[in-house]
């Protein structure tokens, strides 16, 4: 085992940032245990050095230049946490190209300049590691490559996004509207200023084409990646979905249907005994289905400083063993070898359907809705509709419908023309359910 | 990466051998693919060559003799699927001894005789990999050993045996006997003809003692490990267990409390929407919670053919790529250097009980209960006595007491003094409460 220490460099230190130097100068000696070796923090590029933190860090340390990290010969490996795009994908490959391990929880990074980022670190010999990118703490990139490698994974699905998370847990516990139960989010520090990349499912969808590119060995477009987010729910929808059995998640899914791939990420409901439907708060779960393993669940924080910061230096660690270079090696992410799966075009998918409609409480309305379903082949499964109550009603009344199964293009059809109905007011909802 | 294949002979063609031929002779490509290289099963050792199997295996590479793989020099991996302590050891270090890498579930094994194998393993510089060993196909091992390897394990507590978790679903769904869920376990498979190793917690020990090797780095022997299974468990405690909001399952838990390392099996009630109390059937999960990770969960069939087949395929590939010999390499497991955290006595551990008792149903029985417990300093959260009803009741009822926090061997004074009171009949039946 190689006695010399690993010289580490980091580029952020923002919440995981500080979670990880505070493991690395703070555990010294059970992660040299495990790593082998000691695990030397030895320079950070902070955007701000003056920002007070809530941990001690040798000033000698610390530079406002990322690329005083990047240019650094003693390092051995660069962490990146800063996020973005732009100049930190710059900062990768140059790291790179000097020689440098690369670990990151830069998700969308990865998810849109996957294969620049692992051909660079493929043309240098060194190794990308990314853990932390999806799901925090939960160790799925690990589970995927290794402990789940001798599967043909069938299918996978998650929630990969704890704001919306625990927004959807607030909506569901308290019956919050979406506004108020961000705004509490927001002031529990479980959902940021601006949570648009969170909330309108950007966030969920990266995580889902870095967990597309290792269970099916396949680089997904973002772009041909369906996307609906939780921004807007309405609580109305959570009532009834509660009253027919289900719960309401944000899920990225992912699998195989006759011999194409279908991903989206999508608000789902979900029966209530579904252990993804149990999942509350701030908790992330990743379902994977394997054809020799069946059904696995994963489960954990998937975000904060500290449950990063652990699969961050899991990464750390795997890079000081050893391993880390293996799995880059064989497992050839992001490569000319990636698989060529076609995809599901999504009107294509075949799902259940949750459909609201608000509609006029008057003889012929149930009649109309219904026969515009059969008329686009539409089974109905059950349907609710209540007593018109209390002053509010206005004379409309919530008709909840619930298909069997449907293709996509032509549910979505038939929800288009419904809305067209002079009996119906507003838009359809609509939402895929299932198991 | 290296071309040449990997030679793999193996020593046992049971149910999960059978699965493991299968992936490597069905699945070449895609395992190639994953391994970066092919892998050859080349040799198989059966106690009865001429068993009809369903599976298509040349005669050329079946042997009935154990030495023939452990002898074949042209062989770079061993995976032993025999179980067993006797000659399955011997072929273990006779493998090691003629520089082969070892692939086991033999969990009984490494729970026993970890340290001799481990050592052997380490004398000749090869690895033993041994992910299939507890809980069939979750890939726990990994997550220890590398996904969560910057954490410092503060718990775990696992449902690790299908065999008991299959009949205590049954019990708690059916309301059957254990007997009668027992007889069914075993027409469906889930059971052994000779299930003592399962129902007496005896397996499940197994398992935990090979988790607390990785989590604490400790060898705990075998012997202090306290053991309650759940043969003889009666339905009435489940019934009991439901109405205060409970179910039953049969764990495995170690913990650290206030520096001392507890560990036990026993039948626990859990509050029913913990995640644990909701693994079903035969299915495994096992909560670990770290430092800096929080809490996770790892779900998934714990048993079986393709799910354990799983698992000992991706300890092939992990030794095929390289990986494996780092984690065994830097692990060190079973050696000199392993912790020695010293051990909660049973006595002195913390827990909240579920106490019943077969009362007479007289004035003045509640209070000699209830004062004897006061006497102990135990302290009553709950009670529960239904009028006795119907002709069965013979004067006498069910008294069921949940207690505040009591230290093990005070509540276990006390129930034994219980039972001598005259208006007590049989013993008292008493389990861990816990969330």
């Amino acid at each position: 085992m190689p006695a010399s220490s690993l010289k580490i460099g980091m580029i952020g230190l923002g919440v995981v940032g500080t979670g990880v130097a505070k493991l690395l100068f703070e555990q010294q000696e059970r992660l040299a245990k495990k790593a082998g070796r000691p695990l030397e923090l030895t320079k950070i590029a902070v955007r701000d050095p003056s920002k007070p933190r809530d941990i001690n860090i040798p000033d000698s340390i610390i530079t406002s230049h990322w690329e005083d990290v990047v240019n650094d010969p003693s390092l051995d490996v660069v962490v990146e946490l800063a996020g973005g795009t732009t100049w930190t994908k710059k900062a990768i490959l140059d790291s790179l190209a000097s020689g440098k391990h690369i670990v990151t929880a830069n998700k969308a990074l990865l998810a849109t300049h996957g294969k620049e980022v692992f051909d660079c670190a493929r043309k240098y010999n060194r190794c990308v590691a990314f853990e932390a990118s999806v799901a925090g703490g939960i160790p799925i990139i690990g589970a995927l490559t290794q402990g789940l490698a001798a599967n043909k994974i069938i299918g996978l699905r998650g929630i990969l996004n704890g704001t919306c998370n625990f927004i959807l847990t607030s909506m569901s516990e308290t019956g919050d509207s979406y506004q108020n139960a961000l705004e509490e989010a927001q002031k529990l520090g479980f959902a940021e200023a601006d949570p648009t990349m969170d909330v309108d499912g950007t966030d969920t969808a990266h995580k889902l084409a870095i967990l597309v590119q290792i269970a099916f060995g396949q680089t997904v477009p973002f772009s041909a990646i369906d996307r609906v987010g939780i921004a807007g729910l309405n609580n109305i929808d959570i009532h009834f979905a509660h009253e027919l059995g289900y719960g309401i998640k944000l899920l990225a899914e992912a699998w195989i249907n006759d011999g194409k791939l279908a991903v989206h990420v999508s608000p789902v409901l979900l029966r209530m005994h579904s252990p993804l439907a149990q999942v509350r708060g701030a908790y992330n779960a990743i379902q994977v289905i394997g054809d020799a393993v069946g059904d696995t669940l994963h489960y954990g924080l998937g975000a904060g400083r500290m449950p990063t910061a652990s699969s961050v230096v899991a990464d750390i660690i795997d890079i000081a063993v050893g391993r880390a270079q293996n799995t880059f090696t064989s497992m050839n992410l992001w490569s000319d070898s990636s698989s060529v799966t076609p995809m599901l075009l999504s009107d294509d998918v075949n799902s259940r359907y949750y459909l609201r409609l608000l509609v006029e409480d008057k003889p012929g309305v149930l009649a109309d809705v219904t026969r515009l379903l059969a008329n686009h082949q539409i089974s109905i499964a059950s349907i609710i509709q209540h007593e018109a109550q209390g002053e509010n009603a206005n004379g409309k009344v919530q008709l909840v419908i619930m298909t069997h199964l449907s293709k996509c293009g032509k549910f979505k059809a038939a929800a288009k023309e419904l809305t067209r109905l002079d009996c119906v007011s507003g838009s359809a909802v609509h939402y895929p359910v299932e198991d």
